[in-house]
């Protein structure tokens, strides 16, 4: 039922729109910060809007587990629960159940998973994360999808990209809330056919706006804007388009580029709380002695709370020292610089001068390099259920 | 330098007035949020100012340490450093160097000891404290002293009663800083004539405000009150009186009946951050299940920002899930409470029914029981070196 305008010419690439929902307008492209258990980490809500995000994502797994769907549903919804009034996007738990939770058994009825808090047994439907999705009321849902693992065999790929074909019907077909725009997933692996026979499936099934998941699940980045350039070609183009899971900055802009709409990324809070934060030259490890002393703000011209109010110094003395605060200014610095990079981004759609925006961003940031970021991302997945990150 | 006015007659117990310091005035009687790391765990320095504190406390043990005072000189001082600007108190180090370091000789000439955080070796002087302190620039600096422990020996009382007299007159002669305001602190364990000799030797060297500490050291309540009594007769009328440590809400209804000006103390925040959250009744429990699907606030009719956007059930969550949200809206609401608290009794001194609040205020509310308090104590006291608490 959302609708979407576009404001650049159909066909464009970069584009620039607005997202319709009971919750307010989304200017696009938007990212939408993690409030993973209903809280975008560290920050109120009223700190997650004064950084200009408009839309946050919500994980339907963590919250069907704790606090429980029905606790959410019976306090007025997730927008009242957690005292966001502004659009949310939940997603199917899938993506959870394949990435945290142990014991999964597969068919194409559904998945039977275990917990990661207490290891107590669940069975996820389409129909159940659908229904749980309605019961949480955000503004925009997602079909349930498989993600094949990177470097899985062929035909777990295929396997994958008919179930999500079948899943995505039946979500269609259990999903009752007219109010909820609800989103279809194409997948498909690294494999240019099967993306292009997941988006033929799932755009034929009619959705609200398309995601592409499987993407930035670790293969190395080329491989990432190859597989996004063949499967967008098969998405509409009069519909919102998300990139699901991408959130650095560099991957950002190149995304943009290649007409991406949405986006959502644990990424710069998690930096953030690991006191590796964002400037225009890169990242930054705020802990490094050379921030000692240092009078200056994390970036000089930032507009971030942070940055106004705080020498480095003192966000590395917070850091050492582990005070709750560092991991709140860290985030609002890494929010704002995301959430300026976006708003940057489509002003410059809108005045075409979006090529010299890249190319001069890119220019200036040195991304972490793929080695380093694909060990750093194995670190967090196996730190992740023990959880020394704040 | 600070000054102070009694608003009320002199020799009126309870008291309010006001303290006079280069960062403003301070009505008393005051609490003093505690800022141990140059920061009131989870809050900014606006929601500090917000929930009605007027002045906070920061520990030279600390911040000498990490970051070191030199950085904070070099960063235009305390106030600057942590971005608030209005009255700091520091205390002198001493009391952590006795609670919190490990290997402590001590002379009358200083105490040698190891720091908490890298086993490093430093030696602590009456002058240094004060040198430290003028360095870090607060509005009122402490002058060290030697807190016997509750159940030593009695010699052991007699020896640090002298040396803190001994000492406070070396901080005096090396205070140099006319803008800042310098505290004798009396001592004298639980004896009577310890406490008599301790106040008279204090105040013969004439501060500008009396600290009493060595209370609230483990002993039974009772106890507390009677040596109090015992000891604020020899403390001048004219200068403001400080009661170190103390900061649960029963303990300070107590304290400002008796003529006490000044509190500081971490347990409000620290009780937060465990999820015990103050309300008329007592402390509850956030944790326990009777609030998974409360749609109330923690206590109706709280001004606070938690209790005004937030149901019980979702603090719960907060708190189950270990969101850093929690321990930042337990915080607000338990230093709020104890701030609405102080205000309280200051309208009430001012109105003359002081008598009628108190006894309206401790009928209400159900004090933890001396023994569980104890026992919280030494179990918060052995855990804090590997603190699990954030």
């Amino acid at each position: 039922m959302e609708s979407f305008s576009l404001v650049t010419p159909i066909g464009a690439r970069p584009r620039a729109g607005v997202l319709h929902t009971p919750h307010g307008d989304v200017p696009t492209p938007a990212f939408m910060p993690v409030a993973t258990q209903a809280s975008v980490k560290s920050l109120s809500p009223e700190e997650v809007k004064s950084l200009g995000a408009q839309i946050v994502l919500s994980n339907t797994y963590h919250l069907y587990l704790r606090p429980g769907v029905d606790v959410i549903r019976k306090l007025g919804g997730l927008h009242n629960f957690m005292g966001w009034q502004g659009p949310i996007l939940t997603d199917s738990g899938g993506f959870q159940v394949f990435s945290l939770a142990s014991l999964r058994q597969i068919s194409d009825d559904g998945v039977l998973f275990r917990s990661h808090i207490d290891g107590s047994e669940h069975y996820l439907t389409p129909e159940l994360s659908i229904q749980l999705q309605e019961a949480l009321g955000a503004d925009i849902i997602m079909a349930l999808d498989e993600c094949p693992p990177y470097n899985g065999h062929a035909s777990e790929a295929q396997e994958a990209t008919a179930r999500t074909a079948l899943w995505a019907a039946r979500c269609k077909a259990a999903h009752r809330r007219e109010d909820q725009a609800l989103f279809g997933i194409v997948q498909g692996g690294f494999s240019h056919e099967l993306r292009r026979q997941s988006a033929e499936a799932i755009v034929a099934l009619g959705f609200d706006g398309y995601a592409i998941g499987g993407l930035s699940v670790g293969e190395p980045k080329a491989l990432t804007w190859e597989v996004l350039e063949r499967t967008e070609q098969h998405v509409p183009k009069e519909r919102p388009r998300y990139l699901m899971g991408v959130g650095s900055p560099e991957d950002l802009v190149q995304a943009v580029a290649m007409g991406m709409d949405l986006f959502d990324c644990a990424l710069p809070t998690r930096l953030a709380r690991n006191g590796a934060l964002f400037t225009h030259q890169g990242r930054v490890n705020i802990l490094n002695a050379r921030f000692t002393e240092s009078a200056g703000p994390i970036e000089a011209g930032c507009d971030c709370y942070a940055c106004g109010r705080y020498s480095s110094a003192y966000l590395h003395h917070l850091f050492k020292a582990r005070e709750l605060l560092a991991y709140r200014l860290g985030s609002i610095h890494n929010l704002r610089f995301i959430m300026r990079l976006m708003e940057g981004m489509r002003k410059a759609i809108l005045e075409g001068t979006f090529e010299g925006f890249k190319g001069s961003f890119l220019r200036d940031y040195q991304p972490t390099d793929d080695e380093v970021r694909v060990a750093q991302k194995e670190k967090w997945v196996k730190r992740r259920a023990g959880s020394s990150v704040p």
